[in-house]
């Protein structure tokens, strides 16, 4: 691991090397190393040379290979939520919300042509003094100021252009500007900027034309961080130690970031100069890996952030290869595990105006939910872990090109019916496809209410190993993508019913701390990097989420990252986020007394208390 | 030069390597070079090995000598000026001035120790939020801000001392500040600035303990971008040249100005990171310099400068080796000529609010000339070249160990009595001391009013060589400290003059553009580089100052750095600053009708129009 690590190929360690996910999996070819048995390795993946890079010791040169399945997923992901604003239909929604509000006046950024006189003997101003006169006598800006690269640029620009230029500026109230760029000629035309939302796993980014605020290009890649452990307690754990802080904020910066960026430059075919606005959505330590910020109070009781709201940056700063006086805006956050993110989502869903009562839910890496409406605003964040998005789950990958997305159990032969994207041969299971499998094997009786693989059943997509774990196949070597059995196994059901557990309980609490009940919810916003294909009805059957009807559920898709486009096209929009921010009341339930025993109570199928799950009761319950 | 100068060895090339000055000789040990002929090399120096670094080929290994007296001379300068703020009545004269017209109020930066809420479950506010908070409700600071680096430092410094800090910050008005440190514990009393004073040829600096004003450390530095060129113009011409302009920012910064801020703060015994106000005036051509701007087009018609206020900046934005968030401030300019050092000359001297008519002369490497009172300031520059420090000059040097500064020459043997810095063997000729040459020399008749040695007069000191070029033998090979004569020689005399002649020339057509006449000039204060150890008789004999009378006279040092100094301690100095800086109209010389006869008439000793000089003609020449 650490070898890969320092010649910096990619190996998924979510674990970050404590040798209990088993995700690190490499194919000795030539050489031999020391490992330690790991119960992740089967014997047929021994014999077939199999290690794991993070348990094994190089005892001389060796060659091995890493599964590209593995290596490759960062860099194809689908953007979670992209496909949910690819649809018109909810961007046009939240956009005619936002419109309604008033949210969208107000540009943070913007463009001026100016035609400055030829200095002579008689009329010999400086040149940055010739900019700020033109100004004030034109726009009525009397306090107009720039930054030391602007100095630099200015005297051949002005020369080179026969003093027409357009200057870039941020203008605040009416009498006061920043002139952040200076192009020759009239480039008022031009004038771009780049929302992103940072996940702990992968982070996703819109160029937005800004003069019309149209979206010119998408992208998204994996979080080059994960190298240094899929969650957040584990990156904060690592930026603690030796050189961990720099590494993890060149990872998102240099690694992640800078290459987002110049992929949406080309694709958009601008210069990366031109971007000249920025504006990121995150959980909270990952805006403190983004500025570079330590993190190891997050984690320490009493959890407490360095900033919620950040300072006036600019990309130079950051080491962002864009306009170097760009101010980079960061979406304030509510406290340690409630990001701006949250923040952004709470915007764009517009639940901080709504009349009706409001549960967001926002499931990635990490869950936080939002309860509240247009008079109160409650949050909580719980540690559902990675298995929403395919870790802790042994055969378990992200939402990429064959994972399998969608699973139908048959009730007589258990034979699995799978989709997957892109309709690739299936390599592993991702969030929704795991949501699935565990509401189908549930259904059809193949797990009992604590998630354990039935003995009763008769099945050859049925077996144990010789500790007697339990395993249910989804794909045979034969049928998948990978050349092994795709299985989900008794671990992977614990771990994930402990993950859906935390989710449901953090509900719940936050529902009791104001004595209220799940009827009494008028709508429930799914949001995060759970993925558009979840299927709500699994999903509360398993008990994830409450019971109440499935009309009351929407997908938003990544609210997050509409809401860091919302801020970055409306001045007035920031200033809401900001509002929204400190108007949240943040509910920390790792102190809240009732929560540990809704927690025990949450981590069965659907629930230890069936009377919170009338209708699955109902539906199945009955039918075994 | 090449070979030295990639080497980052020092060689003195005023002329920037034309072959002009003859500065750069140096003994050649072992091996040949290819030389051309020069006029600066007598037969003498050739025989004895010495070469022109500039004019020199090198066609295999060789070993040079560099001459120490050169090389070093750098590093051993008299602070000019510093030696006059030294003496405590012309620092507290100033000071009063000040004061008493109330510009001795408004600190730029301030410190304040907070003693923090530690954080609870119940006291949640993050980090940066809780220094906010407590800043509003002590102080009454409803908006903070802060940069980056802070945001970095506070986690782990807030827990290291228990939430005690002190805070270092910059108050505007009552309700705004930004913070620019944090330290552990109670640092209030420890609050230092620096003010320094950029020139062409060397650079002055105080350390200063803020709260009470008291300079507690001076140093001062050659100019290390001399090795680019002596004067403003050949610094430019580098500057436009492939990477010359950051070759020159560097060495500002790097070779000069981070070399001094560390000899304050050992000398002070402070860190540097305890620095956190940092005032820089200088020419406007440094100051372009200083920030990495383009300076071509302040030497093009129309002259037309980048900047002459400049941006805020931070200290960390230009390199220096202060606290990274110091805010740097630049004394503002007036024109391309005519920069922050005379702006600052005009405030400390209190020309500004003066109600006699002051002529202040500043005569460094550049002369600027102001002449003004309370109700007027007229300014205007000429380019006088470095002949007051000692540049185009044969034996020339600047004001540092063995220069002589002051000389005597008997009217009867015509023999010289010399005085020396710190009376050690003369090594060269000083500004002070070359004007001390030519009035002895014209008041002994050794040279008529051309500046030409006389052929009339026999004596040891007097000689000519075969081009009939005289000079005349201040010190003989073996009274010298170099092992050479010390000369001055008709070319010497002849650069001289029209040295002096831009400087008397610039002074009558700045007062003939108000139709003023001499004898209406109240005051004339005289500053900068040219020194302390100047004599106004002979300055005047000589026809560089004005025939007034001598009490009108008053040398008031390095009122740059004073400048630099007071705007360092006080806000509203900075503001009277930027008043005085726009209140000054500039004259400029080279298109003005009258200049170019008003030089060539001034290229006389004193003067064509004798009548100018009715106290000289009376005393000498009737005696001659």
């Amino acid at each position: 691991m650490e070898a890969a690590q320092s010649a910096n190929i990619f190996l998924d360690v979510p674990c970050n090397g404590h040798g209990t996910c088993g995700k690190c999996k490499l194919r000795l070819i030539q050489g031999s190393v020391d490992m330690q048995k790991n119960y992740h390795l089967t014997d047929a993946e021994t014999r077939k040379g199999f290690i794991l890079a993070c348990s094994s010791k190089i005892k001389e040169n060796i060659t091995v290979e890493v599964p590209s399945s593995r290596a490759e997923s960062l860099n194809h992901m689908k953007i979670e939520g992209l496909t949910a604003t690819k649809d018109e239909a909810v961007f046009a929604k939240t956009m005619e919300l936002i419109r309604k509000k008033g949210l969208l006046s107000g540009s943070c950024v913007r463009k001026d042509y100016l035609e400055l006189d030829v200095p002579t003997l008689d009329n010999s101003l400086p040149d940055w003094e010739r900019v700020q006169s033109h100004l004030q006598k034109t726009k009525g800006y009397t306090r107009v100021f720039c930054g030391l690269s602007i100095l630099r640029k200015i005297p051949r620009l002005l020369r080179d252009s026969s003093f027409r230029i357009t200057i870039t500026h941020l203008p605040e109230g009416t009498d006061k500007t920043t002139v952040i760029n200076v192009e020759g000629e009239n480039t008022t035309s031009k004038l771009y900027g780049v929302a992103i939302d940072v996940g702990t796993t992968s982070i996703a980014a819109f160029l937005v034309d800004l003069p019309n605020g149209n979206i010119i290009a998408k992208a998204s890649a994996g979080n080059a961080q994960i190298k240094h452990g899929a969650d957040i307690i584990n990156r904060i754990v690592y930026a603690t130690k030796g050189d961990g802080l720099r590494e993890l904020n060149r990872a998102i910066i240099q690694e992640t970031l800078n290459p987002l960026l110049r992929k949406l430059c080309l694709e958009a075919q601008i210069e990366k100069d031109e971007v000249c606005a920025f504006v990121a959505a995150g959980n909270t330590t990952m805006m403190h890996l983004l500025l570079g910020v330590y993190p190891d109070f997050l984690r320490r009781e009493p959890y407490i952030p360095a900033f919620v709201t950040s300072p006036e940056m600019k990309a130079r700063e950051l080491g962002m290869e864009i306009n170097s006086e760009t101010p980079v805006y960061i979406l304030p956050s509510v406290s340690s595990y409630v990001g701006g993110d949250i923040t952004g989502g709470v915007l764009s869903s517009g639940l901080w105006s709504s009349d009706e009562k409001v549960l967001l839910l926002d499931l990635g890496t990490n869950g936080e939910i939002v309860l509240g409406n247009k008079d109160f605003m409650l949050t909580c964040a719980c540690s559902a872990g990675p298995a929403f998005e395919g870790g802790e789950i042994s055969c378990g990958m992200r939402a990429s090109e064959g994972a399998i997305e969608k699973v139908k159990i048959n009730r007589f032969d258990f034979e699995p019916e799978l989709k997957t994207i892109l309709n690739k041969k299936p390599q592993g299971i991702c969030g929704s496809g795991i949501i699935d499998t565990v509401a189908e094997l549930f259904k059809a009786g193949l797990i009992d209410s604590k998630g354990r693989i039935s003995r009763k059943i008769n099945s050859k997509r049925i077996r144990f190993d010789e500790y007697q774990i339990g395993e249910y196949v989804l794909a045979f070597a034969e049928e998948s993508g990978i050349e092994k059995d795709i299985t989900i196994t008794d671990i992977d059901l614990d771990n994930f019913i402990r993950a859906k557990g935390a989710v449901y309980s953090a509900v719940s609490t936050l529902l009791n701390s104001i004595g209220m009940d799940f009827v009494e919810i008028d709508r429930i916003l799914v949001a995060g990097g759970i993925g558009t294909n979840i299927d709500i009805l699994n999903s509360i059957t398993i008990g994830l989420f409450p019971d109440i009807p499935l009309d009351k559920y929407e997908y938003i898709g990544n609210s997050s990252l509409m809401g860091s486009y919302l801020t970055l096209i409306s001045q007035d929009a920031r200033k809401k986020a900001e509002e929204i921010a400190s108007n949240m009341t943040y509910v920390e339930l790792s102190t809240h007394p009732s929560y540990m025993n809704e927690f025990v109570s949450a981590c069965f199928l659907p629930h230890t208390d069936v009377n919170r799950f009338p209708k699955v009761m109902e539906k199945f319950l009955k039918e075994r």
